[in-house]
Order: structure tokens, then C-alpha cells, then sequence
């Protein structure tokens, strides 16, 4: 019985772990949308949010399921929870990889991002994708010593969102509204990003710990 | 020991109501601070938002308490996992009321809101009370017909937040770029305050019907 739970337990963090990987293929293929203007990749980002929508309630009806049928209590219970609380850190960023595909998809032929931020935008997707990355293995590995690195990257990601903001509020910008309002929101969709995954590093350490940080 | 259970789900789901009560209120005091350009109140929605953090986590704990002390199943674990996401979207309400509270510090002395786009962010901010006030209801008596009431004001919202996205991408814009980012960011946020009065009610209609909207 006990054998049993442990099993479904460990397939539904594995699913987790999986769902974030593709999670952070749709942020991939939005920034690619982003910088190349490429509309196939923009709608396949687009089409396949329901993917991870449809993903995300299958597991976390199996999470309810487990929970109803085994009853578990104290470190498992809270396992089972905190999934629940992933899966809608999972879910809402690939809302935000369709938000940033959708701006990209609004702009065409043109990139929504000006080329002298083109590298400020890849920096901050690069950040996100590591921060993803980080997220994922320390699901799988309960590795509580990488959540702190996670936060560093945080960190690097706030100060390259400022950058951004100072660029388009510069007397210099030259770009005019549209892109400035187009730029800044991007700049929030990755930043939240990189919140997400941080949220679900918290959770790992609470489990592993039982502290909120 | 079954009534003891009915009595501690009902205070927590009572608590859940008063929380949600704080949280509008804080958004709404956010809204003043931007439109007035009042620091104190800016300060308050501020600092207030660690007492939403704390309500939350000790909500959240009780919960885990009574999940793992009572073993419900069946619709009273729906009714606690529920509160557990209602308890996130809540949380996130708050730190969006804090943004909002920001926006408005960093311009004073001057109102972060041009004068002609006051109206618009005023219906945006009546419509987000009004979509927190009708969330705070169902969840207080599991009233699915309003739901559908609050998927009304969510396309009002949407509404709104393109009128406001229209003037200021408009050729007649004449306040530059910093407010039309301000503006596009609090038009987002105010966006996001109703998404998450919509999931919470969501989360109360699936608990009545099973359904997933």
C-alpha cells in the first residue's frame, strides 16, 4: 500500500519535472518569436498553451486523486500540496511565454524589440531559462543547496530589467511609444517568469526545511 | 470529531472572506495613492502588504493542519486544496496593489496617471472592487450563478484596459514615454487583480459542480 503510494507519488513529480521542461521550451520559442519575428514559431507557442493547461490539470487531478485515496499525512501531505502549488506556478508561465509570443505576433514583420536591446532581451531569456533549469532539478532532486543560487539569478534578473526600463525612459530613446510600452511589458513577463521559478524553489525548501523563505 | 472538522473548515473559509476583504481594501487605497498622489497612503499599501503575507501563511497553515489531522476526503479535501490556491491568488492580489502603490510613489509629487486617462483607471479600479467584492461572496456562500456575473466584469475589464492601451498608442499621445510605460503597467495590473478574482471564483464552481471553466 505504502510501496504503492511512493510510486504514484515519485510518477507525479517526474510528470512535474517533465511539464517544466516543456514549460521552458515555450519561454525558448517565445523569445524566438521575439527576436527572429518568426510568426509559425509564435503560434505554435500560441496553439500549445492548452497543451500545458490540459497537462497541468491532468496532474493535479491525479495529485487529488492520491491525496483522496491514500489520505497521507505530515512530509507527504505537504509534498502532494506543494505539487499543487507548483503546477500553478507551471501554469501560469506558459500564459506568460503566449503573452510575450503574442506581442511578438502583434509586431510582425518587425521585431517588437528595438536591435539595441535585442542583447539586454536575450540576457533576461537567458536568465529565465537557467532560472527554469534550476527549478526543474531541484524538483526532481530536492536539491535545496541550488534554490540559493536560484535567488542570485533573481537578482541578476532584476538588474537587467532596471537596465531595460532605464533605456526606454533614456532622453535617447528614439523609438517612440509603441515599442517603449511593448519593451517594458516584455520586460515584466520575463521577470515574472523568473518569479515563478523561484516560487517553486521556495516550496522545496519548505518541504525539505519546513521554512518559508 | 466530524463537527469539530465542519467548525474549523467553516473559520478558515471564514478567515479566507475577511483576507479577501483586506485585500480590496488595500487595492483600493492603492488607486487613491495614484490618483491623489498621497505617499502616506502609497506607504501604507506598502507596508500593509507583510500583514496580507502573514494572514496568508497562517491561513495556509491551518489548513495543512486540518488536512493533516482530519483526513478529509472527497469534497472537503476539494474544499481545503481550493483554499489553498484561493489563498495564492490572494496573496498575489496584494503584492499587485503594492505595485500599483509604487507606481504612484515613484511620480510624485505628480499623479503617475494623466488627467485625461483618470476616468479609465477609475472604471478599471471600480471594476476591480466590485470583482473582488463578488469573489468574497461566492466564496462566503458558494454562490456559483454570480460567478457568471464576474466573467461579465472580467470582459468590461478587458475592455477598458484596450481603451486604455488604444489612447496611449494613439498619434495624439503627448506625455511622452515614462507615463505611457506607468500606464501600460498599471492597465496590466489592474488586468490581473480582476484574472485573479475570476480564478478564485473558478476554484469555487469547480468544488460545487466538478466542472473546470
Amino acid at each position: 500500500m505504502r510501496d504503492q503510494y511512493y510510486e504514484q507519488l515519485d510518477a507525479i513529480v517526474d510528470d512535474l519535472v517533465d511539464l517544466t521542461g516543456t514549460v521552458r521550451f515555450a519561454v525558448g520559442q517565445a523569445t524566438k518569436a521575439l527576436l527572429e519575428a518568426d510568426v509559425q514559431v509564435a503560434e505554435s507557442v500560441i496553439d500549445g498553451d492548452k497543451d500545458i493547461d490540459e497537462a497541468t490539470e491532468t496532474i493535479e487531478e491525479r495529485a487529488l486523486l492520491l491525496l483522496a485515496t491514500q489520505q497521507p499525512v505530515a512530509t507527504d501531505l505537504r509534498q502532494l500540496v506543494a505539487t499543487l502549488r507548483m503546477l500553478a506556478d507551471l501554469q501560469r508561465m506558459g500564459d506568460l511565454s503566449v503573452h510575450v509570443a503574442k506581442i511578438a505576433r502583434r509586431r510582425m514583420p518587425e521585431s517588437a524589440v528595438p536591435l539595441n536591446l535585442h542583447p539586454t532581451i536575450v540576457a533576461m531569456a537567458a536568465v529565465a531559462d537557467s532560472m527554469i533549469d534550476s527549478a526543474s532539478r531541484i524538483v526532481a532532486n530536492r536539491d535545496v543547496a541550488a534554490a540559493a543560487q536560484l535567488e542570485t539569478e533573481d537578482d541578476e534578473m532584476d538588474t537587467l530589467r532596471k537596465d531595460l526600463f532605464r533605456t526606454l525612459l533614456a532622453d535617447s530613446w528614439d523609438h517612440g511609444v509603441e515599442p517603449a510600452v511593448d519593451v517594458a511589458l516584455l520586460g515584466r513577463y520575463y521577470e515574472r517568469i523568473g518569479d515563478h521559478a523561484v516560487s517553486m524553489a521556495r516550496r522545496v525548501v519548505y518541504l525539505v526545511t519546513g521554512q518559508l523563505t
